[in-house]
């Protein structure tokens, strides 16, 4: 992409509204606009890392065996007064009315919606188990939204809920989302630690946050240090198998968020060199909840005896908007946001110190091609900005590598190279710069 | 994807109350199911099919230039009240009140929204053109939603919005898109023709409709025979050259729907012998409207000669999900739909005749690997349902290719093949079979 083409308008300032350093971050670097209290426009660069997170969060609920599907933003008030929540449900949800006075609502979650497609559409218990997931943007009229993206109000979500025969089948079922979430926060570059929690207006009687762990994260949580240095489950996993292992290993020792945290318990379990207080980011949460809403809403299957079951669910979320502020939180400096590979907007960024001289285009053209070629991604700043303003905006957007190339390098067949998260530029030949990027991103594209 | 971890309720009888075809297909095909009136959810199958649609709008919209953003389904009503939209539009306006008493709405369209963003971010004419676009779901709440996702009140809709420095530019602008549009119906397999049609509540002097010809389409449509017969731009075309011969050729003959037919004219301008009367469904609509929004909205950029001017706009639409259904309309017989390629929910369907035969069961799990590594996207029915039942829900789902494996076919080395367009199945020794398949798949990728 021609930045001359694209559409990415920086801002030299940081906003007064933005309090924290990723709201702040995402508006400089023109990711996002705000259009409302809590409602923000995707400008191109915010929409592409937005992408990237949707595309990992759905390759590792496929590979759990979750299927997708889409289910509408909005949703019938009649729904959720079957499971009892629409009384319930307090000032957060956006109550609405059509114009046939019907009362409809802007779905904070779905287990509502999902539950009465499993109703009408499966029989029987050889149709189990069913994990549903649909990544779709939700609303909850939060009384004070801020911090960007961490707290809007519309909001994307990735929200699966899954059906079981039995406790045992629904427990495995659990298991193996949580093993995917391991690896779709890993993917992304973050350190996450699965924390038990309460389940809240949810319900249900088993519960995990995964937490990533940022320096300027929005709570305080406390952990076994060792859980820093656990595996996360490989690519490989057979994630039709047991996944209890996964799950006793990350779940046995102490990890929890200030909401729940026992000062007691944790000096009793954890040797004082073990213990860590770190702040933390919620990225993502799941539920085991049984019949709540099967029994409600009177879904059965036939089960192999011929008698109907009411069949367990779960459900599992994980915040695809938000990890976009989470990632930045957790990795950027002073310069602005530093991204993994895998989630960059771009992955490499190429610098024209000299727009409109014959030589540096021509070598900035070729680079530009040769980096297409190798199916690289890039951004390749073509404007007549001077450079200290090129290289200010390079290192605010974050991408991963910078190629730059300037009028005497060109002479000399040299490149600059620089890794936004190193400190340093190194100059190179040309082709061995070049090579040296490819090589540097293709690395780091899967990182668990 | 193995069918017995996919979820596909098929149903056997046409829902009642289905009027139109695509409609009765959509649901017997478990596509889609209804939420509430005119609200959809997105079954695995249908989701498959509206993300090959969307990807294709997506590429043909990037050719052109257009960059991606994503703006809110919930407006604030004070940027409507700017452009003077917020009382003028009616009751399909989906009009909401936060818990602060805010008025707010659901998007049905967002002039009003990209008006502000340009305004905010843009400041002089060197950053024009500019061609935003998003695919975002909206919202219309018509009185009598009908015809599944044809007449939807929720909707997927992709809408580009223009701003260009002077009138002239705007219309190459145009241009673009409309040779974009013809491209993007092509290439989805949809024979479309541009036909010049009112403004309506958008506004401006200058705007086509966007017909796709089907025999079950929703009204009648005029136009010069050698339309049909009228060439798509190639995929190497110079989106940044002079498209005017394009739009030229497209628009010189006559071609009308009935809402501004007019009968003397086409039988003044069109041979007897070449004027067709046929069905249509309108799939997409774009506008030139000048300044209409940037005035009211106040949007302004600093001219070459230092001057500020207001920007020229239009606005260009695609009904993503009403696609879905439309080329169903286009596209079906007795038995079901029938998949162009690019748009096909998978590529190949492949049947196995006695799931729990060990030979049977090792042969297609050999069929499904070599189709997968050959990059071809496979539904395997790995069911224990009958041969009869298999068959039909094959022929219901309209993947364009069938390759069907049993018991004895196996023992002589043998598997039956059938294209969904075509009518005979074909036996073939299994390579050969497997090899015709990928082969007709891979020539029928890209029909633009």
């Amino acid at each position: 992409m021609h930045l001359s083409r694209f559409f990415m308008p920086v801002l030299r300032d940081t906003p007064k509204e933005a309090e924290i350093i990723s709201h702040q971050l995402m508006l400089r670097a023109a990711m996002i606009k705000q259009s409302a209290a809590g409602i923000y426009s995707w400008l191109p660069l915010g929409l592409r890392v937005l992408k990237k997170i949707e595309g990992i969060v759905r390759e590792e609920q496929n590979r759990a065996g979750a299927v997708e599907i889409l289910m509408p933003t909005i949703q019938s008030a009649d729904l959720w007064r079957e499971s009892g929540r629409y009384e319930a449900y307090g000032k957060e949800m956006l109550r609405i009315v059509d114009r046939h006075e019907r009362d409809i609502l802007y779905g904070p979650t779905a287990e509502e919606v999902v539950t009465a497609i499993f109703r009408d559409s499966v029989r029987s218990y050889k149709d189990l188990p069913k994990n549903l997931y649909n990544i779709q943007w939700k609303f909850r009229d939060e009384i004070r939204p801020r911090f960007g993206v961490m707290r809007g109000r519309e909001f994307l979500m990735k929200d699966a809920y899954s059906f079981d025969l039995t406790k045992e089948d629904a427990r495995a079922t659990y298991q193996r989302m949580f093993a995917a979430y391991l690896r779709t926060f890993a993917r992304m570059g973050l350190k996450s630690v699965p924390m038990k929690a309460d389940t809240g207006p949810i319900g249900g009687d088993l519960s995990h946050e995964f937490i990533i762990l940022a320096e300027t994260g929005e709570s305080e949580v406390f952990l076994h240090k060792d859980l820093l240095d656990e595996r996360v489950p490989p690519a490989d996993t057979d994630f039709f198998g047991d996944l209890s292992g996964v799950v006793e290993n990350w779940t046995s020792r102490y990890a929890a968020t200030d909401e729940i945290h026992d000062a007691a318990k944790f000096e009793n379990e954890v040797p004082e060199a073990k213990r860590v207080t770190a702040r933390g980011i919620e990225v993502g949460h799941i539920f085991y909840f049984g019949t709540k809403y099967s029994a409600a809403m009177g879904a059965k299957v036939q089960g192999p005896d011929g008698q109907l079951v009411t069949p367990e669910m779960g459900s599992y979320g994980v915040g695809v908007s938000r990890l976009a502020g989470a990632i930045i939180e957790a990795s950027h400096d002073e310069a602005g946001i530093i991204w993994p590979v895998p989630v960059a907007p771009f992955e490499v960024g190429l610098v024209n110190l000299r727009a409109g001289d014959a030589a540096t285009d021509g070598a900035c053209a070729d680079l530009y091609n040769k980096l297409q070629a190798a199916g690289v991604e890039v951004l390749y700043d073509d404007t007549d900005e001077r450079a200290g303003a090129k290289f200010s905006t390079m290192d605010l957007i974050g991408l991963p590598y910078q190629l730059i190339v300037g009028p005497k390098g060109v002479k000399n067949g040299e490149v600059e190279i620089k890794a936004r998260a190193g400190a340093e530029r190194e100059t190179l030949g040309i082709e061995a710069g070049l090579n040296q990027v490819i090589a540097a991103v293709q690395s780091q594209r899967i990182l668990a």
